[in-house]
Formats: C-alpha cells, structure tokens, sequence
C-alpha cells in the first residue's frame, strides 16, 4: 500500500559535479524524507562540461541524466530549479540566464567574481522575485544548528550589546608547496582566493550571528607560495579538494591568506581572518561573540556544540556551557535524529533546500538573498581595496 | 544522457519504522551515491504493525510500498534482504523466518532478548550462510570512522599489549520521573535495560577494538525510578526516542544502569558502564583503552575524534593527539567530504550496509555475524547473572 | 617600619623529604602569606632518616635544621606540629607517638598500611582531642576549590538525589617495566599499590563530593608487571616519583591496578578505578557525579575547571558550563589571584595547612579527621577482600 | 643539624604591593627553594606610598619591613635588588634612580608610559650592564612552561617557516558598565589601555616564541564605555583587579579593546586582540602560531598545555598533541612536581627571577632586557598611531 502524494513536484538540475556536486546531490536525495518539504522534488539532470563525464557524475548521485551544457536546462519545462556550483566564474552568467528563464536559482558562494556581476545578478534576482522566481546564496554554515542557535540568543537580547566579534576560517589543504595550482587558486577562474572561498564563509556567518553588517574595513593578504605546479588533466568524479600535480610550474594569482578587521553599523568591533595554511586546522570556521551581556562561541570542528556564557549568571556558578545543538527546539534538528546524535558536514546543506524550498511556497525571497551576498563581495572588495592601499580604513 | 547500469539490483526490505527506521532508510537511500557498491538497492517496502503507518512511513522514508505484517516479505520474490528493527522480543522469530526464506538479513542490536533466542538465530544464520544467505548484526558504532581507527591501531600492535579499557555508555533520556515506560523500558519487549540497549554497543566495542572477548565478568544493575506512566497510545512516525505519557502507572521491569569490570581473554581489565541517569550526557559512548605501547581514547559527542598516544615519541614532546578522522585513509571516509568536513550520527549506517553489501558480493559473513551477536548475548547474560549472585566473578 | 604581631606561633616540623617533603614544605613557607592563620608558623625541623640528607633537605626546603631520627621531634618544646610525609609503614608508630606527645598531627594518606593501624591511630587521635591536640589525615584533593565546589553544589541540592558517580585516577609512571621497585611498588612499605596510593584519594573524594559513604564493594585488582628491576641506592633531595634501576629484580607485591564498584548509604551506584598503567594519563584523577537535578565533573589534570550541568536550564540552551574556579568566592581561592589565573597542584596543600590551623584555633577537628582516614581505610580493605574472594559485593 | 651556607646574599626590595606585590612576594618567597640558585635572597624591604600601609604589607608579604617611599631605597647597603611593580607611569623615574644607584632592576611591564621614557630607561639599562648592573622587564608569560616549550620547538625548526600567528588576550572584568575607573583605566597613570596591559604581553609572546620582531602593524582601538564611576579610597591590601567604586563619574581615557595586524621581519603575518570586554573570558591568553612544516597552540586558561602539530607525522594518524608540558624536561619544570602535576599562574613568576639571578651570577643580560621592553614600546606607539590615522600600515 502507497500513501498518496497531492503535493506539487518541483524538476532540480545541478550545474557542477565535483565537491560540492555530491554534497548538494546528498542533499537533494535526502531532503524529501526530512520532515515534509511543501514540494516533493525530482532529481532530473545533473550538468557539466562534458557530457560522458556528466552522465557518470549523474549516476553516481542518483539524477536521471547527465548533459554537457548548462544551457540545455533553460529550455526544459521539466526542470524548475537550478543549483549553480560551478566555479566563480560563472555564476553570472548561469544564474541570470536561468532567472531569466523562469528557473528559481540556488547560487554556491562567494556569489560572483566582482561586485560587478553581483549587482547584476542581483537585479536580475529582483526582476525574478517580481515574477516570482526565486533566488538564494548558499551560505551552508548559516543552516547548521549550532549557528542559528547562536543568532537566536543575539536576536533574543541574551548577549546584550554586540561589542566584539573575532571569526578565523583555518584550513590547511594547500601548506604543501606541491599542491598543484587548481581553479581555486587562480585568480581568473575562483575570483579570489582564501578571502573569497573562505573568508566570504566568515563575513556571513559574523553578520547572521549579529545582525551587524560590516561597514568599514582594514585588511591585508599574502600569497606565502608564489608558484605552484600546474594540476594534471582532471578525471573521473571527485567529491572533495584533493588534486594530483603535473610537472609545469604556474604563477599563483589569489591570496592564501586575508586578514581584516572591521566595524559593524551596530558598534561591534570584528576582527576576521582567512587561510589555508594554517597547518593541523583541516576545516577550522570559528567565531566568538561578546556582548554586554553574554557570549558564544563556535567552532565548525565541533559543529553540534555552541558554547554560551549566560552573563547573568552568578559569577561562582558561570562558565561558557557547551550546548550540544541536538536538541529538537534547535534550528533544523526537529526531524533529525534524538539527542546527543550528531550531525554532520552535510546536514546543514539539507536545511538550506528546506529554507529554499519553503521560501518558494511561501512566496518570499529566501534567506540569504542574492542581495546579502552582493553585500558580502563588497565586503570582501573592500578587503581587498584597503589590502592595496596600505591597509587603510575602507568604506564598505 | 544516462550511464549505462549493469550491476544486479537487491531488493529491500525493512521492519519497523520509528527511530531505527528513520535512520536506516535513510542509510538505504543513500548507500548506492557513496562510492559504487556491487549491488545496486531498491527500497521496495517497509513492514510494520499497521497498514495504514506502515504507508505513511514509506512515503515518508521513501520506500516503494508499506504493508501491516512482516510475514508479506517473505513470499516476495522482489525483497531480498530484510532488515529488522523492531523491539528485541520479535528478532529472533522475524530473522530466523526469514534466513529461512533465503533473504539475506540484517539485524538490530542487542541480537536477541536471550542467549538462547540468540542461539537459534546463529544455527539458522550458519544454515543459511551455506546456502549463501548473510546475515549481520546492527552495531553501528564499529563503523564509525574514528572507532574502525582504533581498531586499526590496536591490530598494527601500535598499543603493544592491551591491558586496560574503560567504556561508558551514558545517556539521560530517562532521568525525569515522568518519562514514560516505552518499549525501551518493558523487559519483555526490550529484553534488557541500558544494560542490553547501550551497554551491548560497548561491549561490542571493546572487542571490535582490542580483538579480546571478555572471558569473566562482575557486574550489578540498578533501576533508581521503580515506576512510570504508562506511555501515551503512539500516533504518527517518529524519529526518536521521545514519548507521550498517560496518567496511569507502571513497574520499570529493565535496569536504569548496569556496571561491571571483566577480563579480556588478551589478559585485559575492562570496567564498563551503561546508564540513562546521567544528567547532561547526551549520547556519551566513551571508550579508553590502554596499552603497553600506546593508548587511544574516543566519545562518540566528539564521534570525528580519535586521540591517540603513541607512547614511542619522546616525553617531552608527547601527548595525546586529537586525530580527526575526516581523512580519505580513514575507515569509511573516502567517499565523503574532504578532510575536517565531519561526519554525523546517521554516516555510520552507511559503512554498515556498504560492508554488508559486499559481503554479500564476495559471498563471506559480514562483521558482526550473528554469531559475535550471540557472543555479546552471552556476557549480557553473564553481567545480569553476575549481578543476581552480588556481583561474583562469572564466566562468559 | 615593621607591623606589630601578635599572633601565637606554632613550632612544625615535617617527617620525611622526597616529593610530600619538598610539596609540604612549600606550603608551610607559604601558609603565612595567604589569607591571615590565626597561627605565625615557625619550619622548626626537617627529620629523616638520615641526617646528613635531613640537613639538605631542611636548608633546600626553608627548615631551621634536619635531624636523623623523627624521635627527636617528641621531646622538644618548640615543635608544636608534626607533619608525616613517610611511606604508609611508618605513619602508626610516628603519629601515635606524636600525639602522645601532646603534638598536632597532620598524617599523609592513606592513613595506615592495615584497618588495625589506622584503628589505633583513630583511638590515639580521639584521646589527644580530648586534651585538645588536632590531627588530620591530608587528602589533598579535597582542597582543590572545584571539589570543594562541587561539594558545595551537592549540599546546597543542586544535583538532587545523587544516583551515580564514576571515579578514576589515571597516571601511567610505571608503564615502562623497566621502571624500578621502589617502596611504592613494595606492599609491606606502601601497604597498597595503586589501590592505596591514588585509590585512597577517589573513594575520600567521592565520599566528601557526595555526602555518602560506601557500604559495600566489589572489585578486583591486577599486576601486570610481575617482576621490576630493584632501584639503586638513594641520593640526594628529589621532589618526584622517578628513580633509578639496579640490575637485580624483585617481585612487585603491590597491585598495578584496581577497579571496584559499590554503592553509597544514600543509594548512589559508584564505580572506580585507579591505575598506574593508563599510558599518556599523567595524574588523571577524574570524577563525575549525577543526580536528579544536575551533574557535575572534574578532572585533575585541568584542575582549575568544574564542570556543572544544572537541569533547571531549560534543554535547548542546557549543557555542561566550564566553571573556571578562580573566582573569590570559590573555596580557597580569595586570598590568591585574580579569576583566571589559575592554581597549580601546590596550592591545595596550603588550603590544607589553612584548615589544620584554622581547626587547632578554633579548638575542633580538622577535617578530614583521622576517623575518615580509617573509613577510607576499611573501604580499601574491603575492596581487597572482595578481590580475593572473586568479586563478592563485601560490606564495608 | 644545619648544612652549612656559602652562596652570597642578594637583598631584594620591591616597590608595590598590590596584585603584583603579591605575586612576586610569593615568588621572592619561593625562589630560593626550587633548585639552588646561586645567589641566596633576602626579603628586606617593601616600599609603597604609605608607611603604614607598606609596613601592613611587608608583614602579609613576608618582608623585614615596609618603608613610604621607594627613594629610601636608594641609599641602602642591604638592598641589591630593585623590583618595580608600580603603575606605569612612575617606571622609568624608579628603574633610572635605582640602576644608578647600582641596584640590579627587574621592572614589571609595559616597560614605560612612552617610547621616550623606554628609550631613557634602556639607555640607563645599557650604562649600568658596563657596570655589571642587571636589568630585566618582566614578560612572566615567558616563563610559563609551555610558551617556553613553543619556542624551543620554533628554535629547533620543528615548525618550519613560521608564516602565521594569531595571538589574542582575551579579559572580562570591565565589562560591568559599573566597574570603577582604577589606575588602569587611567592613560596618565597607566600608559595605557588593554593594548598596553595585556597586549603587550601577546607581542612579546610572539616575538618570543617565533624569534621575529614585528615591523608594522595596522589597528584600531574602541573604548566602549566612556564614562565610569571613581573609584572609592583605596584601603587595605589587596591582591587582585577588583576595586569598589564612589558615586562620582569620570572620563575613561584608555581602551577597553585593541585589534591589530603586522608582519613579522620572517615575512610572517600575524594578528592580535587585546580586550578587557570578552564576557566569559578570564585570562585567555592564547597564542597560536603556524609554519610550513608545524603548528603550536597555547591557551593561558590551560597553562600546562601545548598543542603540537608535527606535519612530519602522517596524515591518517596525525593531529594537534595536547603536550602536557609538566615533565622535567620543560623549561623550568625540573625542580617542581612529577609530570601531571600541574603549575599555576605564581609559578613562572619564580622561572623569572631564577633567570634573573642565573644572569647576575653569569655577568650577562637577563632576558628580556630593557632593549626588548622598548623595542614592544615601539610596536605598541605604531600601533597607537596606526589607530590615530586610519589604520594606516605603520612601520614600528
């Protein structure tokens, strides 16, 4: 016996099949089955440059086809929704042909290479929205429990006035001087590098958290490794960062490492850095907020934990708590697993078609919009303006 | 385009479909996406006791069709595996049925109710295995990638001799007087308390890891809270461990705690201790084990986590190391995310049904068999005689 | 200008150098400066066995002089304290004496070698306190503030009913089998291996914690080493518990190990375990105590933190909270520094020597009085009977 | 028996008795007894501004006597030694009487008000040493065992090129809008805010454990409550940072949070926080330095521990250490505790005048010398103005 299913079907297309193709996949698979989603999905066509490959990633994540051009999605009535991960590139060009094709969009971050094709994309997200289409970047870490637990209590008035934010995003996966020099370091294709990849994780986390948002800027970048060999052609599906080098050199053109620090229209003072080359930090996304009246903590290696220090509290009985963010009040969490049963990289990934999901049938934008990840590559070229100018205070 | 699919396809099957239910679906939908297991699965239908949930699950978890009654499975040419969550009082009689009917089975943990249920699901087990019908054992914690480390190390003599292992399983779920008496808490259904439901995954765990079988064993149980509300009629699909209560009575017929030390048949000393009445404790499955060469020491809040000393590195420069085992080397790891990109609760069933998988294709018993299942039975029932004989030493 | 004082002074003296002697020591030069003792305090004499080494000793440690024979304490009108730091053999006849000689005793745990002994030391403390002469047995741990605060919690109801407590004291200082037999090692010096030794100081620290005693036991102990080389000649003043080997073996005839259960006269369930065999635990004395209203945990080797979960806090922003016991309402640490900057393992030895002298102005007992250092005893002999006797629950 | 006594006296004097009093009376007290310098001590004499209140605090703090102004220092035969532990802005007029006067200088940090006055006290400092006159700035943080162990791992190139450091001092007890306005809010009495109190203890970490020397920095400052209470008339002796506060209101001149980035003259990046505002935060001095083949952590609020990453150690079994840095061979360790026997905040205090007389007794500069407290005056004025002019990169 079927139970029956009235509710409508949305057709999914994914353009891009490595990292972040098989955990959006992950997600799409899994995300009818938590709680219940007002549309059931259908996993349709997985895109990519080259159509055998394409076919293969397909297979392997479970859509029903594989295509070689993106552009063979704008035309098919069967696909309603398209999740963009190709490298930075190309998000501008994708999303707004897909928005303008009537394709509610999903958009992997940073959002552009420049502010440039950010404020068009933008524009072409509001002009949806007026259509009702609808558009969202994918800042994943604002989905995990943890993290959303952290902005209720600054929502909540628990931690006071926000006065000071410190946010470090640590990898370490390009410390070795053999690491072959893949899209992600090359300024051309990625747009930027740790500043960009990583460091635009932190700008939106810090915001969310805090409801602040950056206003003014002081930073610097360095490249510690100048040159690196040229990647070996690609190969066959891959789902993480790893990479095998050919014997030619290539000049690195993004920075590994950005540090900055800033202000927030709300008086908070925010310090950030971006690396990834913090050697034994394999995916170290942490960040700490003091208020007037009470803290937290964050740190993605330990992501179910948020740690609050509840300043009312009497001295002698207080310390930061360590809230294991697996309880069913706590965002995302209610149709998981009980207590004490963690989740994982990709689960927060789940939450985020949830929202995108929920956002379509309510008939609103979903959150983060097109427009807060405009917000953060201003943020992030004003990183960069102020890096080139002697790390002089720069307006956002 | 679609690639090409010539792998045998097996047909699933699951019994029950609360908490276990929830998580091994989810397991099931995603085991074909991880890597490329010889079979490919199909989730045909999810059994349970009504017809009417049984539908709302399948749709709900995603398997083809729900029936009322397990028996239906065994008929159906289409279901060639069966995978039983139920309460410990059915598994014996389901499992059995079914090896019987030439399905390969998988089976929760704890195996049975007693040693001697147990006893006639490993003689049919070994029926079946030589007809080639498999069967394994649920205890999922083996597979997390941290604990398969352990074991690894142990193996590699990195430890030297075994010589001491503390486990604890600890839980809270129970603490409040007013929680109901669920299944978990009826002996008949249940069989056993935290003794049998979470003292059994560390007893499994200190054998999976040191290679010893506990040989002798002392032991006492505890019930603090004598009686509960009987729970609530059950309504709708649930994921947890959470219930209703009503307003009437009833005896706790299962401990609350058990703890007991034994000896490894290595020459170990292992102290164990499994309880649902410590405050705070989420999901605390810890173990320590300590050896001439080395020590490891895991908690499953931390589950991405194996610290190890390696007692050969210098004073000076020792300590325990924090090994996050997001690295593609580690058990399980490679079809995953890139390192530090952490694994949840719900990864580990995948590694389980992907051993299971191919165990079935090299035509071999997957790990556990039933009958490690029934070794573990065996010290279960020696710690519950142990602590009716105030606590003398008794033989497994 | 110097202050006017008028403090009475008390003459002390200390029995025994090796590392209690250089620890005692530092706290008695201390003792004056922290807070304001209703004593001054004079380090009259250093005694050992020797007396040429006493005399290093004493001018290493701050003593007026050394003598080489503790007899020449009783006699003397300017030592009004006699401070036992010898091994467990020699604790009855001194302190005995020393009470009998109208002198305050404070004796290093455990107690005694032997139920019998400490019995008669019991007796000879009783008879001095009706002449108003103090004795105390010194454990330590107790006088760390996170213990004390947790005994605080537990007595101020926090934690509920107590249910469990689970206990270990970790060190791994004879993991190398090479390490020597020294009189730790050897029963008819020590009394006891590491059952007695750091045993002794869980079972004080469960009972004080707790409020409860244990009433009966069940444990087993083990030697994993059998045979040591046989230390080579003493020399010198050392402050540690390292040694040098000889050539010769001897067998050990103390335990490596020990672990046991019991339960407390209010219902608690409490397990052990102290081990000098847990490689990379250095002094890894750990306590966790769970109630029906809150837990709380401890461990040594960050001795400045206690861990309190308070189940009033509703779920979704519950945890365990790091309390940092640095604050001046925490006991003892008011006339230290300021929160934050933590205690080392010294400072708890001045609480001690504060509550010794606080009790002998007061004109009452300090505690723990040597009646507790005898219940410590008798658990410890129960344990011992049980492990003879196959782990049979024995009363205590 | 006494042993006899051959080494030469040092009379030792300090100037203050607050919370440093405090500390370093308590290391004065101790130092003579850890080890054997070669130089006895003897505590002659404390100077503060009030005779009655300096002869209250020598006898608290175990001094022969306490004298009204430290003037009177001077001109005594007795007094060898001159240990300055005054606000900030009397340092330099106190350690250039005192190093003219022939008295070897210890001087508690920031070294002085301004660069000038560092400038004047370094060249007193270098005029003295030619007379065999010693001068040291007191950097206790140095002499914590772990911040030692960093550096000597950095030294031995176990850590590769240095490239990264993040360092941040992270203090809570301002907070409270309530908390008065001490000296150390005051810029004419303490120089400055957090960036000098405690920011200039994470420089010269820093620089300490990397062997780089800052070059330019960028930063900003925020004092987020202008306005506090005065403080009461001070009474009594104290030993904290606590303070009572009058109805009166004054202007805070000094900051309460300090954010800064620089390069090191290695090439290394680095970043700092100073802040008395981080709720929950005692004394989080954290230090975390990254190179090509290494990685170490520190965190004051577990001072006994460094956190090693050794990049040589493969992958699958590689992680940060948590070296517990308490065995004999850590600097300064040797004469204390047997491993796991932890040190608190005093003890470094004691490393610091060990070295302090090692180098009268070797005719060399201690270390850190005045040259040193200037050079982190220097990147405390960089940073200064960097804050005054747009966060400009400003060479130091």
């Amino acid at each position: 016996m079927s139970a029956p299913e009235d509710r409508p079907e949305l057709g999914i297309a994914v353009v891009g099949h490595s990292f972040m193709g098989a955990v959006h996949s992950h997600a799409w698979r899994t995300v009818d089955h938590v709680g219940r989603p007002r549309f059931r999905t259908r996993r349709r066509v997985l895109a990519g440059r080259d159509a055998g490959r394409a076919a293969a990633a397909a297979a392997q994540f479970g859509w029903d086809e594989g295509v070689g051009d993106w552009r063979a999605l704008l035309e098919r009535d069967d696909v309603h929704v398209v999740d963009i991960l190709t490298p930075g590139d190309s998000h501008a060009e994708i999303a707004i042909a897909a928005l303008e094709a009537g394709k509610h969009v999903i958009c992997e971050k940073p959002l552009a290479k420049t502010v440039e094709e950010a404020e068009r994309m933008t524009a072409a997200a509001e002009a949806a929205a007026a259509r009702g289409v609808r558009s969202m970047v994918a800042f994943n870490y604002r989905q995990v429990p943890a993290v959303g637990l952290a902005r209720q209590l600054v929502a909540a008035g628990r931690l006071g006035t926000v006065r000071q934010v410190r946010a470090v995003y640590l990898q370490d996966w390009i410390v070795d001087e053999e690491f072959p020099l893949t899209w992600r370091l090359q300024a051309d294709r990625a747009g930027a590098g740790s500043l960009g990849d990583i460091g635009s994780h932190i700008i939106d986390a810090a915001q969310f958290i805090t409801g602040q948002r950056l206003v003014s800027v002081s930073g610097t970048t360095e490249t510690f490794v100048k040159q690196r060999p040229l990647p070996a052609a690609e190969a066959g599906v891959g789902t993480g960062l790893s990479a095998t080098a050919s014997t030619e050199m290539g000049e690195v053109t993004v920075d590994d490492a950005a540090v900055f620090f800033g202000r927030g229209d709300g008086g908070a003072l925010m310090t950030f850095e971006a690396t990834r080359m913090a050697l034994g930090r394999k995916n170290g996304m942490k960040i700490e907020v003091n208020g007037s009246a009470g803290s937290v903590a964050f740190d993605f290696e330990s992501m179910n934990e948020l740690w609050f220090y509840d300043g009312t509290v009497p001295a002698p009985e207080n310390g930061f708590r360590r809230i294991f963010a697996t309880e069913p009040e706590h965002p995302g969490v209610a149709n998981w697993w009980p207590a004490g049963h963690g989740l994982g990289y990709d689960h927060p990934f789940v939450h985020e078609l949830q929202e995108f999901l929920s956002a379509i049938a309510d008939g609103r934008d979903p959150a983060p919009s097109f427009a807060e990840g405009l917000q953060v590559q201003r943020v992030l070229e004003a990183v960069q303006r102020s890096a080139d100018n002697d790390s002089v205070r720069t307006p956002v």
